[in-house]
Order: C-alpha cells, then structure tokens, then sequence
C-alpha cells in the first residue's frame, strides 16, 4: 500500500478498523500514512491515548454523550469527522464553540453504499452550512463504496465503481461551484483504491483491509495483497465419520461472511458447530492436532482477540495488544 | 432457575459460557447451583482466579498445551473435565500422575447432537478404561443435547428429547451393568431441563442462558425466563428512506442465529449494514435518539463486550466485568 501512495501520489489513511492496534498504526503512519480512519469514537480514544494521529472518525457523532466524549478527544488529538445532517453539524459546532476548539469535517456523501451520507446534490448545501457554522472547518469530502469492495469479478466492480465515481464527482463539484475548498476527497477501500488512484480529484484513499486479508477478500479479482491473518485451532474430539471436531466456533471466528478457510489445506472443509466448536471435514484428524484458519471476514474476527500473535517462519517475534478490540461506542 | 432445583431436587450447574462473568457466578452459587460450568479451560482459569468452583469443563482438553494448563488449574480448583476419547484419557492419566494429582472425570455422551462424545454404546467400555486408570476419578456422564434447546415448538422438543434421553439412559446402564458408579448425569440445557427434571438418573441440569435470554430463546415454548440482556444503540445519520442508521453493527451484536429485536417496539425491524452500523425500518428517528436492542444470541452477544451496565427502573445500579470475555482457549 505505501507503495501505492509512492506511484499514484494518492495519501493513504488507513482504517483501524480492522486491525484496532496502535502498534499496526504506528507502523503504517512510519511508511507514509497521513493519519488514520477510525469507524467509533472509542476506537478514535484509544488511538488518541497511544499518540496516533491525525484521526478521521468515518462514522457520524450525535447525541449528546458522544458529542461530550469528541469535545475531550479534540481538546487532545487532531481530529475530523464525518457529517451527513446540518442539525448535527450545528449541535458539533455549538459544542466546539463552548469549549473554544475548532473541529474538521468532511461532508459524508451517499454514493451508492444507501447507509450514511448525504445525496450527491445535496453535498454542496451541507458544505455551505458546515462552512458557515463557527467551530466548524470544512476540509472536504468522504465517499465510501463499501458495497463494491468484495465484488469478486473485476470488470463489474470497476463498472459498478464508475457509477459512484460519478456521483462522489458531483458531490465535489457541488462544493467547487459555491467556492467552497475540497481539499480532502476521501474514499475507497482495499478493492477499489486502484480505481480510484484513476480520479485526479481523488485525494485519498481509506484501505482497511490489505495488511490482514481474509478468505472472503481473497476470491476478489486484482489485489496484490496476501493473506496474513490465521488462528489456531486445535482438534479435541475424536472423529465423527468424515468430521473432526476443533475448539474454535462462533466465539473464534465471525461468520457474517462465512465460514473460514483452512490454510494450506484446500481439501479440507469447515463447518459450523456452534458457540464452541468447529468441525472439519475431509481428513483423518487426531485430538491435539491443530490446524490454521483463515478467517472469512478480518474485521470482526479481529474484534474477537485481544492480542496478535506474529509468527515469522514458525517462530513467535512478538505479541501485539489489540488495544481498540471492542471499541465500538 | 433456584426454584425449579428445589421443586424437582435436580442439582443445577449453570453454564458460565453465557455470562463469562465471576460476579454473576457468584450469584448462582448464592441461590444454590452446586458450580459452575466452562467452555473452555480459559474460561475456567478466570473462574479460578474469582474463587468460583468447582468447575466442569463441558468441552474435551487435548494437545500438550492445554494438558499442561489443566495441571496448573487443578492444582488449584476442583475441577471436572468431559472425556469422549481412551487415548486422551490415557495422556491425561499421565499428566496427573506426574503432578501427583487426581482429576474429576464424566464420560461425554453423543445423544444426538454429532458434535462430542461417544457413542451410548460405547459408554461402559471408556468409562472402564478411565475407571481403571491412576490420576482420574471417574465421576459420571455428560449427555448435552444442544441441537435441541431452541426447537421452538413445545411438543417437538418434547419428542426429540426423549430419543436423546433414550440414548442418555443407554449410556448410564452402560456404566451402571459394568459396577460403575455414575453419580453425577449431567445434562440439559434452559431449553430442555424441565424434561430432564423428569427422569430419576439424571442429576443435575447445566443451563446457561436463561439468566439473560434473547430473541431467539423468546421464541422458544414454555420457558418461564424473561429476556433481561440489551445492546443500547443510537441513531447516527439522518434517516434515509423507511430506514434509519445507528451504531451497531457485527461488531455489537452476534448475528449467527439471526438479526437482533428491538425492545418495547415489535414494530421496527433490524436491517445488516455492515460491522460498524445497522438499519432500523418502521419509524422515523432522528440523530442521537436510542433504541435497545434484544440480541438474538446472548452468548455470542454478551463475548463482544467488556462490561454489563446493570439497570434497574431506569437507573444504573453496576457496571460488572465480563472477565472471561475472549477466554476461548
């Protein structure tokens, strides 16, 4: 990814989400990242407390005890949030006011993912508003397609990237056209940010993703990225026909985008066994053998652990706290 | 739960794997359950370390590594481990002889749910052989029909109940025509322990949701336990559609049995958007404003987070750790 940065000239800002460790942070801000993306103010916080900055929050703040904790995050961490709603850009620019700070914004712009953000056409008049609003400093624009980062087929994904290209270009010429700055046009994940290095407004891209990889991510066409991500597992009771059984269930790996893969070992199967457990099919396995995983979705595996455990050619190197795992307030 | 132990004389041996939490524990072992049950040793190490015990270990220990944890943990907590395998049981002989100590064994029965245990016909034979080896106590049977605690219709689990409890008692004559003593059948979970209540060889029950509850158990006929677990979330962007954003995502609430309920409000509805948010259809909200949701899965709910804020009539009484939270070794 740095390289990246180095032969498009587009800025990285990594997401923390997936990896939620100011270890990981560090390491990427040294190869050139321009800050980090984090989906929570908690997550923000424990960046923050670790000295990783600047800090873009990619997810909305409202409602008063979150707009007290941002007000204490900015008194200590250059920070910039996402807005889709003017109610909410004048409740953050009242807060601001009162404790004298002045907070960054990107207008967030729906470009097709139908979650946050507001329609294209209607950046511009948000941007205004932000741009009126003291305590505020508009920097730009966020739009995220996070719908197209694992469609596997290249050609639809680039296809179907053009169609939010052109609305995150109508975003930005909404802006351009009131003469408002769009310094920042942040968007794109580890399976569209080739794409986007095509955009010359495109100033930044927001991949999560790449350092970890996963088996959904791995069936996405076009990424040079390799799976680094595993966990151990071990078998614990005898095998039932054709299906050992492995210690590692629901509580191990996320299944929100299925189940996961075994390394090295395409002929093998996993299967759902509940809270605890796992099963595996398709080898003669014995208790205490252990097998590596390769989880079907990073993020929300990685929200299961508190630390990583870095392994070079069989050897532990080093034990990482996943310091932000479960910080999603 | 206490209740139905003093109605029926069944012993009741909670399952900590719910609630992960030694406070919670506690209150059990208060209102008589006889210990608690584990998952996992590492669930059983931060039981330990609270003072609560004994403690059945429901899942099979195998692999050096773990043997050599279980030694540790039994040097300090009694302990009772699940056994479905003569080769495991012969290495976990060698471990406690080697530290000069003795280790609570129950035979682990398949009933039905093709996950562990030995088949009812196999029964005797290994409880034989764990009888007869130095270090190991044999101490009884596990019979867990888990397949079968969230068949909803009353008079089907009811039906399907009994073929397991057909194969639990094959087990038990198993031990009981070889001149072993199964003193402890331990079985059932909040799903199925009214059932089990009904025959004489069984003796103790190992439920564990029914202090919490979710929407998938609320669909269940015939459970006297009400849902007392909630995931407070906020709406975060400006509604779009029929759909409003707020932030809970996977990340928040565990979705392999479903998508979450929303308290109090059976006519708004739960929609995936992803790790960091979901949708909610059916009303129109507003940034900032609150919902509770009813995950619908308490125990892979309850393993994303690090505290319980206790609430009664509106007011926080506690926050409590979740001190097992993650302990999935």
């Amino acid at each position: 990814m740095a390289a990246f940065a180095t032969r498009t000239g587009k800025r990285v800002r990594p997401h923390a989400k997936t990896h939620k460790s100011p270890l990981v942070a560090r390491m990427q801000l040294d190869r050139g990242a321009v800050g980090l993306c984090c989906a929570k103010l908690g997550e923000a916080e424990v960046m923050a407390d670790a000295g990783v900055g600047p800090l873009l929050i990619t997810t909305e703040i409202a409602g008063q005890p979150k707009v007290a904790r941002l007000v204490a995050l900015r008194r200590r961490a250059v920070v910039l949030v996402a807005v889709d709603d003017m109610d909410t850009a004048r409740t953050l620019s009242d807060a601001m006011r009162a404790a004298d700070l002045v907070l960054d914004v990107l207008v967030d712009v729906n470009v097709g993912q139908e979650r946050t953000g507001v329609a294209p056409d209607g950046a511009g008049e948000l941007a205004a508003c932000i741009a009126s609003l003291p305590g505020l400093r508009l920097r730009g624009i966020q739009a995220y397609e996070g719908h197209l980062q694992h469609v596997y087929a290249e050609a639809e994904r680039r296809a179907r990237w053009r169609e939010c290209a052109d609305r995150m270009l109508a975003a930005h010429e909404g802006l351009t056209k009131r003469g408002l700055d769009s310094e920042i046009l942040s968007t794109a994940g580890t399976g569209t940010c080739a794409f986007a290095a095509e955009l010359p407004e495109v100033t930044e891209v927001q991949a999560g993703s790449y350092p970890f990889m996963d088996s959904d991510y791995a069936q996405v066409e076009g990424l040079p990225y390799e799976s680094s991500l595993t966990v151990l597992a071990s078998v614990v009771s005898r095998q039932r026909g054709d299906t050992a059984v492995i210690d590692a269930g629901w509580k191990a790996l996320s299944t929100d985008a299925g189940m996961p893969a075994v390394k090295g070992r395409p002929e093998l199967e996993y299967v759902t066994k509940g809270d605890e457990h796992g099963g595996v099919r398709g080898a003669r396995m014995t208790p205490g053998e252990r097998i590596e995983l390769v989880p079907s979705h990073c993020d929300t595996t990685v929200n299961l652990y508190d630390e990583y455990v870095c392994v070079r050619a069989g050897v532990v190197e080093a034990v990482w706290p996943i310091a932000a795992r479960g910080r999603i307030q």
